[in-house]
C-alpha cells in the first residue's frame, strides 16, 4: 500500500520516539517540535470550562470559551448542573457542515424540556471587545474574512482594530450556540460542531461557545440526516446523549486527563511555521502559507 | 428545536417549491437563482470521465479531471476497465483529511494485486500549462495559498500567471492519486479523497485526478482508523468495494442521471455572489468573502 507520506495523528504521547539530534541543523516538523516543548509549552483546561458529553461511542471533550461568550457558558453549566441534557439527542448531522444536539422536540407547544434556572433569553455573544486583556496570538497570513487571525486562549479567533472587535472563527471542531432568525434567540441548549470545511461565514452571526479537543471523531462519522438541512427524519435515527457534564461535577478519578499546546509561546510560533511551509521530504512545494483553520492545536494524554 | 436556519441540501430537485415573484426587487438566494436558471446553465458529465463505485452503503459517483491529470486519469480508466479495485478496500480514514482505498496489500512483496495493462509508473501531473484553452471562471476573492482561484471545467482551481501553471485546489470532495516519497510514484491505483477542511498545502504537491459528485457522505462518515495516518489497524475493519467502472461501460439503465451547474456562466457568477454575501434575514454581517472551497457545486437528478 502507497500511504500517502502525510498528515499526523494530534493525539501525540509523551513516549513518541525518534527525536531531532540537533534540532538547529535544518528546520524542524510538528513532531520534532513537540519532542523539544518542555511543560510551560502545555496548559490543563478549567475543569469549570470543560464539559463531557457521553456517548454509548465514548466521551466528547468540549472546553468552553467564557472570554467570548460568558453569558453562554454560563448559562451551559447551569443547564449541564441540572442535566438538562441527559437523554436529549443529536438531532442533525449535514455533511460537510454540522452535527446538532439539543431537544428534539423543543418547539413542539407543550414538549419541550424545560431550561430549569437557566435563562430563557441570552443576549447576541458574536463578538467581544478587543480591549487590552484580549490574550492574541496573531499569525500573520492573510485571511480573506478578517483582517487578522490567530489565536485567543487556545481558540482560533480573529480580530480588527477598526471595529475593536474580537471573534472566535467557525473552524472545524468548534461547537456554536443555535438560534433562530433573531439574534438573541439562543441560550446554549441546542448546540451544533462543525464537521466539514470552515464555515466561516457564521462568524459574527451566531455565538461561538467553545471547541471540541477530543473525541471529535464521534461525532464527524455520524450517519448524515436525509431530512432538510441534515436533520434526522426518524426518531430512532437520533443519537443519545447518555449525560453531559462539567468535568469539575466528575470525580477526579473519572477524568480524562490530558493537556493542550499552549497558543501563546514560542514553540506554538514555530508549529505554525512547521505547517506553513512543511519542509519534510515529501513536499516539493513550499505553500508559504496557513489557513486559521489549518493549525493544529496538540492534545496529549498525561498519565494519572 | 432551533434549526440553525443556515445551509441548504445541495442535492437540489427541479420540482422544488417556492421561487422568487420579482428577481429585480432584492438580490437573489442560491435556491432563488438555481430556480431561475436555464437548461443552458447546467451540463451532463461525460460517461467517459465518470466513475462508480460501489459500496455496500451505496454509489459513490466521481468525475474525473482528463484536462489537468491525463495520464493518470488514463490509467485509472484502464484499471477500471480491467477490473482493478474490484474487491479492493477503503483502508484509510483520517479525521478532518481524507479517506483513502485501494490496494491494502500493495506493499507487501508478492502480494500486491497486479496493475495489468495500466502503467506502473507515471509522470507527476501536480500542475497544467496554463494555455489558452484553460477554462477558468475566477473569482476575485483573495487567496493566501495561489495568485488566482476559480472553477475549471466544474472544478476548484487555481493559476498562476507568474509561473504559468495551473492546478486544482484541495477542497472538501476532491479525489487525488496518493504518491510515496517521489514525485513520480503514483499511478491511480491509490485514491484519496478530502473529507475535512481544505489541506491546500498538498496543492501543486500531489495529483489531483477529480471530485466525488455524489455519495461524499457514504465515504466522509466511515469510522475513523486508529493506525498511523488514520489506517485501519485490522483486516476486517477495512471497507469493501464492491466495484468501480466507468459509466459509459455500465448499462443506461443503471445508469445516475442527474446534472451539474456549469461553472462558466453569468448563472454560476451570480450563486458565488450570493454565497459570498448571504442575504437572507437570518444574515447580520455579510462576509464580503468567500474561499474557493466553500462555493457549493450543485447537482441535481434528472428524470429518466
Amino acid at each position: 500500500m502507497k500511504p500517502l507520506m502525510i498528515g499526523l495523528a494530534l493525539l501525540v504521547t509523551a513516549t513518541t520516539a525518534a527525536a531531532a539530534d540537533d534540532p538547529a541543523a535544518k528546520p524542524r516538523t510538528m513532531t520534532e517540535i513537540l519532542l523539544a516543548s518542555t511543560a510551560s509549552d502545555w496548559r490543563t483546561p478549567d475543569p469549570q470550562n470543560t464539559l463531557y458529553m457521553e456517548l454509548a461511542a465514548g466521551r466528547v471533550v468540549i472546553e468552553l470559551a467564557p472570554n467570548f461568550a460568558p453569558r453562554h457558558v454560563a448559562n451551559i453549566r447551569k443547564l449541564v448542573s441540572e442535566h438538562y441534557f441527559d437523554g436529549l439527542t443529536i438531532n442533525r448531522s449535514q455533511d460537510n457542515f454540522v452535527v446538532q444536539w439539543g431537544d428534539a422536540n423543543g418547539e413542539e407547544p407543550g414538549m419541550a424540556r424545560s431550561l430549569g434556572s437557566a435563562e430563557p433569553k441570552l443576549p447576541a455573544e458574536f463578538t467581544r471587545m478587543f480591549s487590552q486583556d484580549l490574550d492574541f496570538r496573531r499569525i500573520a497570513d492573510i485571511d480573506g474574512w478578517a483582517p487578522q487571525i490567530g489565536f485567543s486562549w487556545g481558540m482560533p479567533a480573529a480580530r480588527s482594530h477598526k471595529t475593536r472587535q474580537a471573534w472566535l472563527t467557525h473552524c472545524y471542531g468548534m461547537v456554536g450556540a443555535g438560534r433562530g432568525g433573531a439574534p438573541d434567540s439562543s441560550t446554549g441548549s441546542e448546540l451544533y460542531v462543525v464537521i466539514g470545511q470552515s464555515p466561516r461565514q457564521l462568524d459574527r452571526n451566531i455565538t461561538a461557545v467553545g471547541r471540541v479537543l477530543i473525541g471529535m471523531e464521534l461525532l464527524s462519522v455520524l450517519p448524515r440526516g436525509t431530512g432538510p438541512l441534515g436533520f434526522y427524519e426518524k426518531a430512532e435515527q437520533r443519537v443519545p446523549i447518555t449525560r453531559i457534564r462539567l468535568a469539575a461535577d466528575v470525580p477526579e478519578s473519572e477524568r480524562t486527563r490530558f493537556e493542550l499546546l499552549r497558543t501563546d509561546t514560542e514553540t506554538f510560533d514555530a508549529l505554525v511555521e512547521s505547517r506553513r511551509n512543511r519542509r519534510d521530504d515529501w513536499y516539493l512545494n513550499l505553500a508559504g502559507h496557513i489557513d486559521v483553520c489549518n493549525v493544529p492545536l496538540p492534545v496529549r494524554p498525561i498519565s494519572k
